[in-house]
């Protein structure tokens, strides 16, 4: 009777914790998401029931799909797993599930996990802050939700790294809002596509170029001086194909 | 031969990765801060040597003597785990001690861990992006290093929660940069005393209330919508009374 929303972290089993371990060995049921490394799941008990939420069809509404799911799981059985990339509470909606299910009177805990927004930088081999190069660090979504969209002038801060999730398609944008915003055009960037998969691939160049530059799309952006720097021998890359096939 | 720079999370052996479970397990050397859970440090075999970094006297070049050391061990040792709070390269000054490590030759794992700047307000119930609330989250230290101080005016943006580590002592300024910036006097905030630990404590109030509201360092202050949000039942706090005597 209890839903545990976790934290799966980016991606590759090294970076679960021990709790997630712990509770993904206890679960009656696992829920997830499309993107999470078997290995992961193999976490889970054999007895365990695995439902991937993330190949549900069509994308409106999908979200209380998924509450109502995990309310209707919440009241049926003992101990449920949600589990999600990342931290489930940034950018992850947790809190939507979260507040359906406190309504709904089910228990829920919540477990946070190494959030993709720093480690997939990290993995990539930048780190998104570095003494002498940043005072700080922003993570945002370019994804513009119900029409409210981040403006990016606002953003424009040499002194503060700008990590942006979901930001391919709206990058023309962005880059004009930067330099709208102050920001140099000879400020460093990077996009790192596929991150913390084991295909990832690191291109760097700078603000100016963000527009044209081909991206493919996933890819995590990193703008500010700290996207030069290339720390080898991170560890934790995640087999892009085996994801794709699960 | 290699040294491993690995972030512990917030405190809590709960959430601590199984690589870094694992890396613990097979050291001859882990190097610690003071703040780091005993529970941790018992993922060590018994026959590592145990080093506590956070105690050495004096604050100036502290963290050189720590490169040094790292750079000696790394020379001396098959493995050494450097074990940080929370993520090793968020304000963790991991970069510093991968580049000495670099240039002195020296083989560095670098291993990404839950950042408490986001699981510390989450612990609190917390959570620093919501939908409808907040468009992304940006961390700051309070802290002024080598003169050089955040701006916060820059960082008053009203669409974005912001975090601030070390920022106890500067809350007068941060408060009036950030009213100046534009912020509303009447944004929510909230200071976590203690964040992750078992004696921790939330205090809530407005921007308005930062200067002169009582709050005990060390806390991390959250600003913005999500302050006012209260997500219950967060796993994993560390008993303060053990760190303390540890």
């Amino acid at each position: 009777m209890t839903v545990y929303l976790v934290g799966a972290g980016p991606g590759s089993v090294d970076l679960v914790t021990l709790r997630a371990a712990t509770l993904l060995a206890n679960a009656d049921v696992v829920v997830f998401d499309r993107l999470i490394d078997p290995e992961v799941l193999d976490l889970a008990g054999p007895g365990a029931e695995l439902i991937d939420v993330g190949k549900r069809p069509g994308h409106s509404n999908s979200q209380d799909l998924i509450n109502a799911l995990l309310v209707s799981l919440g009241e049926a059985h003992q101990h449920v797993v949600r589990l999600k990339g990342g931290d489930p509470f940034v950018f992850g909606r947790g809190g939507e599930e979260f507040e359906a299910l406190q309504r709904a009177g089910i228990d829920c805990e919540v477990v946070p996990g190494v959030s993709s927004a720093f480690a997939g930088p990290l993995i990539a081999g930048i780190p998104v802050t570095h003494r002498g190069l940043s005072h700080g660090v922003t993570v945002v979504t370019g994804h513009a939700r119900e029409g409210a969209a981040v403006d990016f002038r606002r953003l424009a801060n040499p002194d503060v790294t700008l990590v942006v999730l979901m930001g391919v398609q709206r990058r023309a944008t962005i880059m004009s809002e930067l330099l709208e915003g102050g920001l140099d055009a000879s400020t460093p960037i990077a996009a790192i596509e596929r991150a913390s998969m084991r295909g990832q691939r690191v291109r760097r160049g700078e603000l100016a170029q963000l527009a044209t530059m081909e991206i493919e799309s996933p890819a995590v952006l990193v703008i500010g001086p700290v996207a030069h720097l290339e720390f080898a021998q991170v560890t934790a890359l995640v087999d892009a194909a085996t994801l794709a096939s699960s």
